[in-house]
């Protein structure tokens, strides 16, 4: 069986390996006091050329729903993409962690959200006791569709919420994707266009269990650091969560893993144009193949169907480790004549 | 300097990294659904001898705090210890993952619950809807002051709990120590004795970043598997907790660096028997020393004073990784005249 | 001004303020150890022909809330429709009593759920964990839009939702309203056609600040009664919250003030059947005015736009004390040319 | 059977009711708009000499538990003592509104916390993520004891509180008991002394079922208000809580029942000096009668045992409408020799 169901069946970079590995030597301090973890906010600053804290947690739900947490009060709101991880794919996390705050949907295709479609639902709530109020906007780069927020697009999302209050947060569980996909700095699809928190994913893209929460504004953390611990995601020994995120930048994995995952996705798009019910940006294909052709396919490789029952949408995702006979295989079986 | 603060700043274990690295090869389907996950119910049903559902996750906070959550409504209360990790030191975990139970404390030697505390403290709680109702009791082995609970003793503890519908978790941070500390099955020293959960620590003791959560009546799980996702808990790439958890036990990993760790702080408290200010049977070593001698050891060796300002006393934690050297060196110093 | 706000800016009626002087003799048990709260479950028992369990609450909102947090666990949803007050106007109220379940929302005219509908929305939840899993249907009494559910509809919904293992919660905040407008038993609109727990509203309808919680099952109240304490939501003196609820059944004060407010609110919708964007069934009526009749009526009377901005719809409800010179000249200016 | 339970058992007073009746006529805006809600901060503003923000809600419990929220997050602690009513009464509570915010106890005689003893809890807490942060402090007057605090007490505390960043709330639920017994000012035993916030109780004290929150200082209301209606604490006919708050205050009621009451305890405690346990200076008693003695008395009176069970400890608690002739009653049966 070949797998294109998720990046999440991926194995470990060997750099990430070498780093732990590298890192096992003798004592360190426990809680984050090690020295790998002291060089997070000054490694992740320079990527993104300005002063942040970095922290490290132990999954992208935890990434998100801490991040949540602390701008959303249990009597706010996020307002996100219907189609979004956090509303569909984590068992209520972001309202366990903010003390039962509620996501607020909207709609879009690619899984985007379009500015007049969050004008549209920022109008909805007065600013009374009797509605929750919306305080954090999530969005998703790249998208649970594999599209892109462009750096205007973030902008003009930002500028909106930020007019009402609304801080801005991005779940980038494939932000290395969306990066390499876009080609602009690091800082042009997060700070500089008004994103105050980004879940930065490691683990999809090479790691092996651990998440960086970057906060743009160091004044801003909050209470971030109790709600970690509290939430048990404070790692005992640090520094192999730490050395995971340093060895992720400081060696350019995610950029080379990034980079072949999103291109073994455009040979998969290539080989099926016709059926694609997204464009193909990032190392995710989305293909209406019909239910038929699902049931066919599902016999040699292993991939999800998606959207509504019915619908006859499959999504395929490559992964930096995906082995290029697969997509091959892949391929060619997507040529074939039914 | 030389290093007794804690065993979380010990390294991890040639053992657990080549488990890793073993495990590291291809396609693993995520959050549980591999080879290596599904293997742990039996391999540690093996080890205690009885059925047991068994589940990793990332820190002792979460694994005590879910176990928690699993058994104690929000309107409940777990009695347990006044220095228990869980009251001390999770900064609020229980209370967050219960969703607002309270901890009812009890006091006790060594850190120790007695059969008449508990029963005079459950005697606090009458079954009507003013005041939190008991329902569960959280006893750590080996205790925060380095104190065992024999068999005997959970039985009596248990029993009382039990017949108040009270169920047991033992917060097990250090499980290894203890029982190789007391050589008794493992069964006996939980289940067969009326532990209904166990924290089963692995990180302390060689591992990286695991803990196994273990349920001894595999139909009590409840909805355990719904919290540990919800809490950000549920592993991404689940094949890099189980193999460490799997090693830990298949190996003989736990017991290895269990008893080295026992014996070097065996070796520390003979160094200074007169100023033992308690019983060492464990690897963590508690003595009185003074406020002085306390300033002047810290020249050279890293530890805690322990207890209440001005107490003098001082606890130093030998781990599967301190170096012979390090002890050589601080019983000389202990052995010292001041 | 004359008031079709809200059935909220109502007083008390006579009825109710008489049980409360009598009542205010001497002392009564606290907590609902009193005479009248004793016999709530039999007063209200014999209203709905079945065994019930009756709880006071001092809102609608903690109605709602404490009866859903009875059902849906933390990592559970509730499925509602999208103009429900539970999701619109309780600021997160339910999020808040349950822990952090999230509401699912279900669309429909005239605020109403249809089978089809929930169907559909029930079949995207997933039976795994990562997913919220459906437990609770909430559906409003007369609707928000001042519609009815028939026996047969309620019938409906509650096999489906029963089938799937959701309990059925009523918002019967205006049941009242709805019981006289349909002229069927209570049971027919209630436990013989799946209800399990009702918000049975009294306030609105010429109480005070009490409401009832209706189990209709007694073997299924679980724990409301710790988490009424626990939410302030006991009262202390007891007996006058009771005595509210059992004068509002005893007396049929629930049908003299329903059927005279629904009755004025027909006079209304009489005045003009050309501009009713609902059909008129109870207390409540929906208008489309436009901008400017919407204007000019702002002047003399005070009501509610409704739906999104420029919608040009407006609400207006009557209470059970609404002035009859009120309705007429609302009907005068109603009737008027613009 | 004659009752000294609790003053919860008492009646409402006719002023209050009276106040009820005169409100009752025509049209209110719902959910505190009315023209009696909006008097309420320069009543009580009047009152306390200073600017105040004042709100109503339901029980004693949900005006502790709101006040502890608004100053306390969930990952912080509330120091009470450990017979307080917030610990020991209402079922968790104040975890339940905080998001699972801790209480940390503090033990004295008379229910009374000194402030050595608060500065030695104090000291237990360490600046650090691993434990809960000192962020309220919650002080009984009246205590459980029936002791109050003076002004100079209250304002010791508050100093060693604020200089931590500590907020102080007092618990009145017996407030004016405790007011008339010192007859100093209300500003003197609240914000000169350096009250954050109190929970002002009416209900107690000739009310019906409405408590005052009161902040001392307007700026800092926080997020209060979107609490409260979140918790169902909103009343929708708030004029009908409002009035018990004003006529409470403006009729000077909260000083004759509380006298009377106070004066009445005195002539119980004066009958039998011999046993009380602790001094009697407000409207509760507190005697050391032996077990058996309570079994005699039992017969005819109602009250509660107190303290741990076999103390043979008593309290008698007198209300604004206890009879005279109950009180006799009792004083003789406590004069008679056993």
């Amino acid at each position: 069986m070949r797998y294109f169901k998720s990046d999440n069946t991926a194995a470990v970079s060997s750099e990430i390996l070498e780093a732990i590995a590298a890192a096992n030597d003798g004592v360190a301090l426990a809680y984050g006091a090690d020295r790998w973890s002291e060089r997070l906010d000054a490694v992740f600053g320079e990527f993104f050329g300005t002063n942040v804290r970095v922290f490290a947690v132990s999954s992208g739900t935890a990434a998100n729903s801490l991040a949540l947490a602390t701008f959303c009060p249990p009597w706010g709101t996020v307002l996100t993409h219907a189609e979004a991880h956090i509303e569909r794919d984590e068992c209520g996390a972001p309202e366990f962690f903010t003390g039962g705050a509620k996501l607020s949907l909207v709609e879009g295709a690619g899984a985007k959200i379009q500015p007049a479609d969050l004008l549209a639902r920022l109008a909805w709530f007065e600013p009374h006791v009797h509605g929750v109020q919306p305080r954090m906007l999530s969005i998703t780069q790249a998208t649970e569709r594999g599209a892109l927020y462009t750096p205007a697009e973030i902008r003009a999302l930002a500028e909106i919420a930020h007019a009402r209050g609304v801080a801005v947060h991005m779940d980038g569980a494939r932000f290395a994707n969306a990066l390499v996909a876009q080609d602009v700095p690091a800082a042009e699809l997060t700070w500089k266009s008004g994103v105050d928190v980004l879940s930065f994913g490691v683990t999809k893209n090479g790691g092996m269990n651990a998440e960086a929460v970057v906060f743009f504004d160091p004044t801003r953390v909050a209470d971030f650091e109790f709600r970690r611990k509290r939430a048990g995601q404070l790692a005992c020994k640090g520094r192999y969560a730490a050395v995971q995120l340093l060895a992720y930048i400081e060696s350019g994995l995610w950029r080379r893993n990034a980079e072949r995952a999103n291109r073994l996705a455009g040979r998969i798009a290539a080989a099926a144009p016709g059926v694609l019910c997204e464009p193909q940006v990032t190392n995710q294909v989305f293909m209406k193949l019909g239910e038929a052709r699902i049931a066919s396919l599902s016999r040699d490789f292993g991939f999800y169907p998606w959207g509504p029952a019915g619908s006859g949408e499959a999504r395929f995702v490559c992964s930096w480790d995906t082995p290029d006979e697969d997509v091959d295989a892949l391929c060619a079986a997507l040529s074939r004549p039914e």
